[in-house]
């Protein structure tokens, strides 16, 4: 008897561990834990992860994304076709910054329109569009200025930039090649240093520089220290030099800084949503990977504004019963595994924290459905505690399977009240909704009665700080009411400390306090935010990934599948040759498309008509209508459907509504398949 | 006998008189005139001003642009309703930049979607889009960061900067307001300086600041010398600090950049346009007059490549007959009036230089003719000689005339092969389009046979610098021969100079040139652009002023006209009450609004139908669908237009139909008007 063959090993889980266990190894570095504890954790993860890699090996490559040669064939492709180009080419061009040219102009501008019908549209939300450029004030209140950074080091001789992280992986993978006969456990050392290099403190990294003596690439000079490197564009505004302006890294801010005029324009009245779609500004290190990560891009967000205190969506019932793959942060640290849920279990199960923001992860996925994204290629990751950006309460990734494995192409962030906090404190500008009750509620309201002229001489220029202390201390009735108390005993009792660690004693003398019951008929609150932000060139990349394939032919020849909606152009006409006498007819077949709005390309040149479909089918045009002496004189066309490759014979009488409907999505493919006779696909080759 | 009354002097005439008079003023400067002449010019110019205003005292001010009262009221409008308000307004805004709330933001979306169906569209040209950020050598090349400046002074105590010009504008008006008892020709002599402040050199300028002591604002502290400030904005690309990037003053140079792959895009072929529409940035001195001049705007370009031999346009006869109203380069120096006439004759006598560039004007003016600018108020003005940029051959604004006067909206320039020269220069990439002849034609060709190495001995490094000079004797027959003669006769003769002065002595030795005559099947050539250049920002502003007028009621209710094409919202739903009775009905109607994208807005408040009303006629919405409890029972609407506040009663399931081919314009409102019952206007007020 022989053993039964070893199940194979569930990848999920052991991902998993190796995702807990970095993140108890983050968690111990964070909260300052002893040295033998952060090594004993890091030895652990080195083990988990030489079994991953090795489980990896032996499992075989994952086959849901495109093969190198069909990546290969694409990249060409996008390149040829002029969908995108590099910017500055004929001056060599430079990292980060591509240009669209007329195809991808087109489905992005496509896209775009989808975008807004389906979030704005449907959901009756504001749009506004602000300043590409915004004053220092601005984006040092957001914290941007401060925090918004990646670790570079500098070549001492030809004073040439890196970012530290993408050097050191490129250093341990040079490395690794170079020594092939490591031991298994003297790889993982050194792949780990790969692994952690995203955050590794400067000191940590530049230590670990050191131990390989890792100089600059080309000149192999000395590296500086790492230091923190702002990722803002900045300018001077106006001509005096002194009025620093940077170009914005999100478009998120603008929101924010309208916040109360797009109340009043909302009549009062809250929850409401405000859309933005622009550019944003990010003055990468090292950009690479094409669109994923470039210093001028384009972004989609949303943010919704709503009751801290009711965080409920009106139209949840209508994606309640939406089932989504979500990657909890719990299964992350768990068996890894993405689970299917509905949008009312997660919510009710506190896994998602509230249903708005539940109802925009249902919208998004609705999106990338109408759109083409492949539904099997998508999830929902939620980030980890110690992931988390400082003032978002929950968020979830929309992550999207590429060949660059998952991508984050989406984020949807819980920015609780964070933003309309900080603008304004800084601002002095109030930044409230008012619920008002249905009807007056009785509630315990905290009155201080200040002697002013005491508070005054003692504390002059600190009185607006105690003034700030003592308006948080009246949101807190039992807090309050101890203050007081202590006043009474003691005589006196101290307040504070504030953020910047300020304290006073108060006497008795100075102030009492009260709590009184009193009927209220509205309160007052800093909504809440729920961000949903779409980066525009990572879901083009998706669509352009989902949607390519090959198809054999005389040579192989690249497909783009792209949805109608979206398609840059919806139909193209092919006469079969370039004899004149198809002029009228090409002319009469373009005015139908021009009057129904379908954008319409036409091949007139002299080459085959399989040549033809195949340039079409590289442009992703769905529709293709073909015109031979035989429909000339029957007034018929022959309608091609790019993915099927099937074929109709259709009265020239009903070509428009037909493709307006197929575009439109008012009929399928079977549809008119079902209605007209079918021509056998001879000229396809 | 009374004498009869004076036939009003010609205002036209008199402009006219001083725009001839400030040309030759320009004239006499640009070319060194004698200092005597220049000074009996500019008395020549004072006198005339003198008489124009005194005139135009006299007739009264024009009466074609909104009263004071009613750009004030508009004003208002467009800040309260959020049309556009002041970026960053919380933190105290600054000067030049503006957001586009709601209203503004869906009627820039749907102005543009316009542009595009007309322009991009219609035509089937090529669409980019092209980053924000450019590096320095390509608007170094194109000539922005050594060109593209204003003259600015400083205060020497507080390092504020002023426009020299507007700062000397400003000066004199305060002068003349605090003066008012100056004889007239003292008054012109002063006004004349505001008039020219424009036009002068920096020593210029700063002797007439000195005659002044002119002193800055605020301080009155001493002014810096006057300098050239460029307009740029001015960042650092990557992180070294040695690539300076700047962001784009205008859209085209993108386009220019990536004209290659255009041109293999569209197979090859000559003619083709390509448009951008994108943001551009420009660090105004002084910015003012809301959106007319900003720091960050957003720009619709065109470059429409052609070959400068055939600048025929091939859909030129369906715009021939279309009359134009044109202000000539001539008239404008002699009776300064604008002028009827066709395209077909403007091109047929010269004064539009070709078929493309007429075609675009006539193509601007049904754009307007489109989006609801009056077409009364709208001119195409041609710039003087000594007005246009150093690349253009010819160049027609269109003006509109706004309550800050005739305002440039768009441009419509012949920059001839400009652009694309300076650029295939500097990268050394060849840009040329090729005419292929319907059957070879016979040419003169210029053959140089070099002895290499000879050449190369005697010039080493200046060899590149020769063989250019060659390139381009090689162009001119008559001259290659007669250097070729010179050769023979002399032994040697001299090319050059080239753009830097440098001339080289060649001996008979070094090469032999020769004519030929051969067959040739093309032409190579560096097409001539035509550039169509629209300032939306500028054409909404139009659009606003244009469209804004007040209705007597209970107070005075504006009312923006807009074309329902552009306006931001089509239809409104108004129940006659808040009464929840209404509810299934406003959802009924909502619904198939949405069905038909057409952006609906309900307004379910308990204000009265007048209060209604007056708020939708703010917001332009054209048409407003009003549902009481008569007709709740019949199923029927009352439909409302907005600029006549005719109403009729239409039954729901007609509704849909009738908003949707009104909006299209598939029917008119008389249509309408003629097909259903009216009803009284009784709830109007």
């Amino acid at each position: 008897m022989t053993n039964p063959p070893a199940a194979p090993v569930d990848l999920d889980a052991l991902r998993a561990s190796v995702t807990r266990q970095g993140a108890l190894v983050r968690g111990l570095k964070q909260n300052g834990g002893a040295a033998e504890d952060i090594k004993a954790a890091v030895d652990e993860l080195k083990k988990l992860k030489v079994q991953l890699d090795a489980e990896i090996a032996k499992q075989g490559p994952e086959t849901d994304t495109l093969s190198k040669a069909d990546k290969k064939a694409m990249d060409d492709l996008l390149i040829r076709k002029m969908f995108v180009v590099p910017s500055f080419e004929i001056y060599g061009g430079i990292g980060g910054f591509y240009d669209f040219g007329p195809p991808a102009c087109a489905l992005k501008a496509n896209l775009l329109r989808a975008w807004r019908r389906h979030f704005v549209f449907e959901d009756k939300l504001l749009e506004v569009e602000c300043t590409n450029l915004m004053p220092e004030v601005v984006l040092k209140t957001s914290g941007h200025v401060d925090r918004f950074t990646d670790l570079m080091v500098k070549c001492t001789k030809s004073g040439e930039c890196y970012r530290a992280d993408k050097l050191l992986e490129d250093h341990v993978e040079n490395f690794l090649d170079k020594n092939p006969n490591l031991s298994a456990e003297e790889v993982e050392k050194h792949r780990l240093h790969a692994t952690m290099a995203e955050s590794y403190s400067p000191e940590e990294i530049h230590n670990v520089f050191q131990e390989y003596g890792i100089k600059a690439p080309g000149t192999g000079a000395d590296l500086s220290f790492p230091i923190p490197f702002n990722l803002m564009f900045q300018c001077q505004i106006g001509p005096e030099g002194n009025l620093i302006g940077y170009l914005r890294p999100e478009t998120a801010q603008g929101i924010f800084l309208n916040f109360r005029r797009l109340l009043e324009y909302n009549a009062g009245k809250l929850p409401f949503g405000c859309a933005q779609i622009g550019n944003a500004f990010r003055n990468e290190i090292s950009p690479r990977n094409g669109l994923l990560r470039v210093r001028e891009f384009q972004q989609a967000e949303i943010e919704y504004f709503a009751n801290p205190k009711d965080m409920r969506h009106p139209k949840f019932n209508l994606v309640a019963a939406l089932e989504l793959s979500l990657l909890t942060k719990t299964n992350q640290l768990t068996d890894g595994k993405t689970v299917k849920m509905t949008c009312a279990d997660a919510v009710a199960k506190g896994i998602i924290s509230n249903e708005s923001l539940a109802y925009y992860l249902a919208r998004t996925y609705l999106f990338c459905e109408k759109i083409g994204v492949d539904l099997k290629r998508l999830r929902f990751r939620q980030h980890l505690d110690t992931e988390k950006s400082h003032y978002a309460t929950d968020c979830w990734d929309l992550e999207i399977k590429l060949t660059s494995g998952w991508v984050e192409c989406a984020g949807h962030a819980d920015r609780s009240a964070y933003d309309l906090t900080v603008h304004s404190k800084k601002s002095k500008v109030e930044m409230v909704g008012t619920h008002k009750f249905d009807k007056p509620e009785k509630r315990k309201i905290v009155e201080i009665k200040p002697n002013k002229g005491k508070m005054g001489r003692s504390f002059k220029a600190d009185l607006a700080i105690i003034n700030e202390l003592l308006e948080v201390l009246k949101e807190d009735t039992e807090k309050a009411l101890a203050f007081e108390a202590e006043l009474e005993t003691k005589g006196e009792a101290v307040i504070g400390p504030n953020c910047d660690g300020k304290q006073f004693t108060l006497t008795r003398e100075m102030l009492s306090i009260q709590v009184v019951e009193k009927m209220v008929s509205e309160e007052k609150y800093i909504p809440s935010v729920i961000e949903p932000s779409f980066g525009i060139g990572r879901i083009l990349t998706a669509i352009f990934e989902h949607n390519f394939s090959t198809r054999e032919g005389d040579d192989k020849r690249g497909v783009m599948s792209f949805a109608p909606v979206i398609a840059p152009i919806k139909v193209s006409v092919l006469p079969l040759s370039s004899n004149a006498a198809f002029d009228p007819f090409v002319g009469e077949l373009e005015k139908i498309f021009d009057e129904d709005d379908l954008e319409c390309k036409v091949d007139t040149s002299s080459v085959a008509i399989g040549r033809k479909y195949a340039r079409a089918d590289e442009l992703g045009i769905p529709f293709n209508v073909t015109i031979d002496f035989e429909t000339v004189e029957t007034r018929t066309v022959t309608l091609r459907e790019r993915d099927s490759c099937a074929q109709v014979r259709i009265p020239i009488s009903d070509i428009g509504a037909a493709v307006r409907n197929l575009v439109k999505g008012a009929q399928t493919w079977q549809d008119v398949v079902a209605r007209y006779p079918t021509v056998a696909a001879a000229a396809e080759e």
